[in-house]
Formats: structure tokens, sequence, C-alpha cells
């Protein structure tokens, strides 16, 4: 059992978190939280979403963001692009790499994204094909992989066709999402034995939640199974639409101290990190989801 | 890598998590609490402590709570004995075992119990005798295993060497504790490796806090090590008196959704441990520290 000795942290915080807050923040207070992570050492940070604000008022001005940020030497920032529409938007913003984002469960794309899970695949073929036209890489993302808030139980085979599907339209990685965070040690494993047939490891990325609190288990098991790269957001931003109140996105500082403490490398400084975190935590008047964060506070304090 | 197909879990809640609440609570309150840990399947239940008032207020009235609760068949009911005067007054509650408690850094067994480590041990040996003598088996916890607040690091040899002569004067088991919470999962496997060398791993149990967010991900890397029982405090109830404000003891309906989702048998009813310490929270004023508590909580509502 060796594990990776090396993780790449893909920094969610700025879309997927600040996505799911109530409260919509300005452009000024994003390129600052953008800025932050890069200088705590993030090497891939999802900065913002080319959606339509009339559906997710809270990714507003990302391109003003794109516009704002001071872009470092080997940092990728990324965005999610649905559509060919959201894609140029992406591309003229200076964007790295875009994200597209579908789901293992029929319910929840129907509910998410309005259609099918093969009408949303044939939607993103021709975004996949265009951007890397361009020199743009994509990354996948597959939602509800360990359990969905309408079917409940999600078959890993089920995972495994859409993130194959992914794969083979041109995604360069495959992020599995337990969205709803009910996955468990073992459940994790096996889904990654079962994808991990489809699509080789070192094309997979874990992205967990901590609403049932097994989030950092969870990345534990898929280190176990050889699995290196981890979506996390900064202080957990996030939380959960699915069960309100409840934790979401797993903290990316409790990430970090889980890896440091395995002797992983990251190249992040946990303290700066933490810095990030507490901030836009204060901008968005939230208490801050980060254990480790509280925890190093708590101490200093 | 074959999982324990059994784990037992010692709720620790009445005793190492009230006595780290802020508040003291009545004997009614503390009674309602383990008759309701012990009906929703909780096979060991810590109950109390007797020791001074004087030294910690919130176990005033041990022997009372053993006197009200509504003992059940195939449950134990233990408390902390850490002395001969406690153990008498424990033994004529009618304990079922006792406990004794060492520490594995001589800086924290200093400043908490006021005497070395050896000092502890040489006037924990006649404890353990005595209770033996009447048919009462003692468990021993170590504290400090992973770190300390004082000393730092510590090394697993010296919580070897603790747990082994514990083991050797008679305690049939060793809990070993993470008190600080800055354990991690490499760290955790470490640890019952290298003290599994001294005392067979069947007689080790763990326990973690949650404190930096590593608990479940420690238990999980317990497992994989053939560790079969585990402490935890429903709701999380303890917090930690090393960082204020942060988390302490892993939450016991964390700790059973995990097994529970690794298939691992435990007996308990999790809805009805979820409301056992939701009760407990309503009692003290105080936020449910368990995930699970307020995923489930979120959901329902």
């Amino acid at each position: 059992m060796t594990l990776p000795s090396k993780v790449r942290l893909v920094e969610v915080g700025p879309r997927d978190g600040l996505q799911n807050e109530k409260q919509p923040i300005g452009v000024a207070d994003k390129v600052r939280l953008v800025d932050d992570l890069s200088a705590a050492g993030l090497s891939y940070v999802e900065v913002g979403s080319f959606v339509s604000p009339k559906w997710v008022p809270q990714m507003a001005g990302s391109a003003e963001v794109f516009a704002g940020i001071r872009r470092q030497p080997g940092v990728t920032y990324a965005a999610l692009a649905p559509n060919l529409k959201g894609l140029e938007a992406a591309l003229e913003s200076g964007v790295e790499e875009v994200a597209v984002f579908a789901a293992a469960s029929e319910a929840f794309s129907q509910r998410n994204i309005n259609c099918s899970i093969a009408e949303s695949l044939a939607r993103f073929a021709p975004v996949v094909e265009y951007a890397r036209s361009h020199q743009v890489r994509v990354r996948g993302y597959v939602s509800c992989v360990l359990g969905c808030p309408y079917e409940g139980e999600v078959a890993p085979e089920q995972v495994a066709r859409v993130a194959r599907e992914l794969a083979a339209m041109g995604c360069y990685e495959v992020s599995l999402g337990d969205t709803i965070g009910t996955g468990t040690a073992g459940a994790t494993r096996r889904l990654f034995e079962v994808v991990g047939r489809e699509v080789p490891r070192e094309r997979l990325a874990g992205h967990f939640h901590d609403t049932y609190g097994q989030a950092l288990a969870n990345v534990y098991a898929s280190l176990l199974e050889g699995i290196a790269v981890f979506d996390a957001s900064v202080a957990g931003l996030g939380g959960c639409p699915y069960a309100k109140g409840a934790t979401g996105n797993v903290a990316t500082e409790d990430v970090v101290y889980l890896l440091q403490g395995l002797g992983i490398d990251t190249g992040i400084d946990l303290e700066a990190l933490v810095a990030a975190g507490q901030r836009i935590c204060d901008v968005l008047g939230r208490a801050n989801g980060s254990r480790v964060a509280r925890a190093l506070q708590a101490r200093a304090g």
C-alpha cells in the first residue's frame, strides 16, 4: 500500500463554493480570494462559471474576475463552461481550462440541468472539441457518484459509463463528486476500482462533501486506491443545497492537514490558506467550515 | 485487508463529554442521557467519574446517576476511578467496570494529574488489583498518544511502554487517545503497529478527537490495522479544552454512520442515537457536534 508522493488539489471554493452560498459577493472580493489562494500555493483554482446570471446570480461577473486577478506562473485558472456560448465567453476571458458538469443519476441530471445524461453528454461534445481546438483543456465532473438526493443509490458501473464517455470525448481528467456526502470509505474504494477499469486512475479525481463527516476518510480511502487529485473548497465554502444548514464541500485546509500528516507534498502554505479562508468567511459573514482553521485559530487566540 | 466484522463502541459522552462541557447539568438529565444511549443500542456507557467534585464539578452526583439509571441486560455501565477512594465509591454504586487514566507525555501527566507517568502507574496498580479482586474489570486510557499540547510530538514507543504497563497490571483493554486531535491516518497506523507489538491488538481501542477533522479518517485507518473498539461521544459532547471553541471527541453518530457504510455491525439504532444527542444538546444549549445528526435533521426538516 503505497500512497501517492504528491497530490494536486483543485480549489473549487471561488466557483462551486461561492455558487452555493446564499449571498452573492462582488468582483473585488472574488479577485482577492483567487489571488489569496494562488499566493497560498494552490496550483489550480476554479475561478468562476460562464453561465447565465439569471440561473446562477452568484457567478455573475466571472469575466471581470478573470480580468482582475494577478495570474501567477504555474497556476491554472479554470472556469465552468457548460455550453458553446459559455465557452466563447470563457475563451475571451483567457481561461486556461474549462470544465463541464454531468451527473451519474438520471433524476439529478433532469432536475439539475434539465436534460438526460445522454443529452448532456451530447451537448458537451462540441464544447470539448471547440475548447481543445483552442488548446484549452477540459475537465469533466460527474456528480452524485455515491448517492443521489432523488434516486438514492447510484451504481458504480453507471458512474463508470459517464466517466468513460467524458474521457472518450476528450476530458483529460474526470472528477467524481459525492454531491450529497453520503459515501463512506468502502464505497469510495469500490467506486475507484470499478471506474478505474474504464478510465485510468491517473485521470480520475475525488470530489468529496463533508455533509456526513466522511470526506477525509474518503480522501484517505481514495489515496489508498492511488488517486492523487482532489477537489476541495477553502473554509468549506458552499454548504449543501440538499440539506440546508449542513456541511458541503470538504475544506481545503482539512485535506492539506491530512496530506501533510501523511508526508504527501502539496506545495501549499497552510497558514496562508487559513488566512485566505477566514477572510472570505468574514466577507460572507459565515462561520469557518474548516475544522483545521478553527483549531489553529483557537490555539493561536 | 479485511476489516473487523463487528465493532464495539464505548460511549464516553456522559463522562469524557460532559466533563469537558462548561456547564454542569443535573442528575436527572444525566440519567436520561445514559438511558437514551442504552436504549439506542450502545452496549458500553461510561456513566461518570468518582473524583472530587472540587476538581471536576461536572462529575458531581455520579453515585446518584448510577442509582437512577435503568440498567439494561448486556450493557456495561462504567466509571472513571482514579484512586482507591474513588474505586470504593464506584463499587458501592455498583459499577460494572472502572477506568484509569494515564498519559503518554510526561508534561501532560504533570499538568493534568499532578504526577509523573511512573507515579500515576504506581498509583493505579492497587486500584486495578482491588477492582479485580471484586470481579470488576479495569480499562486503561492513555492520553496524548499522537501529540501533546505541551511537548508536541510523542513517540509511539513511549505510548507502547505505558500501554504495556497498564496491560501488565491487569487492564483488560487499553484505549489510546489522541487528546488534541492532531494525529493523521499514517501516524495512527504506525501507532497501532508499534503498540500492537507490546499489547495484542484485540486489547487495544482507539479514542479520537475531531479537532482537526481527522477523527473518522483515523478510525478507518485503525480498522485497517484490525482495531475493533472505539471510544466516541454522542453529539461530539466535550469540545477540546486545549483549543477553546474547537471540536473535541468524535461524535458517536458519525462513527456509526461510517461503520454502517462499511457493513460493520454495531447494534446501534442511528435514529435513536441522533435523538439522544439532540436532547442533551438542547439541555446544554449547545450546537450539535455531529455532522451526521445535522445532516439527517436538515434532510428531515
